[in-house]
């Protein structure tokens, strides 16, 4: 089972990954936990190389190292993983390379799309959990340095980026499930853990550690 | 004018670059020789993860990473440059990404050549001087420590990206231009001239610095 968490900074992401590794913790359910881009020695050069250059590359650069590193994280970690049966949970996929880079920056989001699907070779999220919440409120929720650092042109950004997101959830409203990201801590936990029930039954119960099937 | 030269290693193409750079200088039309990966400050930083984890990356990383450098070069020299009049001349270009990373490794044609595309935002060279030479001439003219290093495996590999260029020679005859590198180095170097005078008569007059059109 593969679960990504979408969504800008701000909305709670962090949290709910940490209350789902906790959960899995807990329950012995074998996981692997992922950040993006990182994650093999190669992901990680290039996230040094996407922090140290980013106000200085083109969209379109950015865009190819993205997927690079996207590509080795695939082949290397996750779908190995999946294969042994391992749950793989990860920070951003490749929704935030079509949200950020292509509604966001403008870049043309047909050839992101195919980009996406020709780094990954196809794997695609079981679930991916969208972390809704308009711009201005998650900004209330960052620091207020951060706060300070963001220009209106950030700001313009974030909003298409936002609305990038919003229109890949109406795409595949199967795979992509909104987040109402004003709900308490507790109630979107319950939320997710009820969505993705039916892919951690197959475990076996895991309200105790008799590992029956079914719960 | 963008000119590109292609072909695998030991054919000869350095050689040539230098006598065109020699003449370009000589006649004073300004010009800018570059080599893939390379030419930016980031350019060159994806060429060092390229040269130092090459045996570890997958194809498809290995690609996207030729691509980022491709995009960022492309759009901040080689495009600037043609819009000056400047004439560029490339120690390979996407020919190379598609012979290499497709022919040899086996990636998918069609998806490369769309990367292609996108990375260069459709900068297509005006000339591109393919140097055909059968792999086992090359592997003579390169020193001997560089073939015994070259396994079975890796001839095989040289072979494919051969036939490679051969298929994008037939694809584009009029763009390519197959140079038969047996000839003899002023051989080649007159062909060369010939095929790009076109070009180079709209600096006007280069036997002298009269610079009057046409020569």
């Amino acid at each position: 089972m593969f679960i990504t968490f979408e969504g800008i900074d701000g909305t709670g992401k962090s949290t709910q990954i940490g209350f789902l590794e906790e959960f899995l913790n807990g329950n012995k359910i074998p996981y692997l936990s992922i950040r993006e881009p990182g994650g093999t020695d190669f992901s990680e050069k290039v996230r040094e190389i996407l922090l140290s250059t980013k106000s200085e590359i083109s969209s379109i650069a950015e865009l190819m190292l993205f997927e690079a590193a996207r590509a080795d994280l695939c082949e290397k970690v996750i779908q190995p993983a999946l294969d042994k049966g391992i749950v793989v949970i990860s920070d951003r996929f490749y929704d935030s390379t079509t949200a950020y880079q292509g509604y966001g920056r403008g870049l043309d989001i047909n050839t992101i799309q195919k980009c996406n699907q020709f780094a990954t070779q196809n794997v695609i999220p079981d679930f991916t959990f969208y972390f809704r919440l308009p711009l201005e409120e998650s900004i209330n929720r960052r620091n207020y340095r951060e706060f300070d650092r963001m220009e209106l042109a950030g700001m313009e950004f974030f909003g298409k980026v936002i609305n990038g997101f919003e229109e890949l959830a109406k795409q595949e409203p199967e795979r992509i499930i909104i987040i109402d990201a004003h709900k308490s801590r507790e109630e979107i936990f319950e939320e997710i853990l009820s969505k993705i029930k039916s892919g951690i039954n197959e475990f076996g119960c895991y309200s105790c550690e008799c590992r029956n099937p079914g719960n």
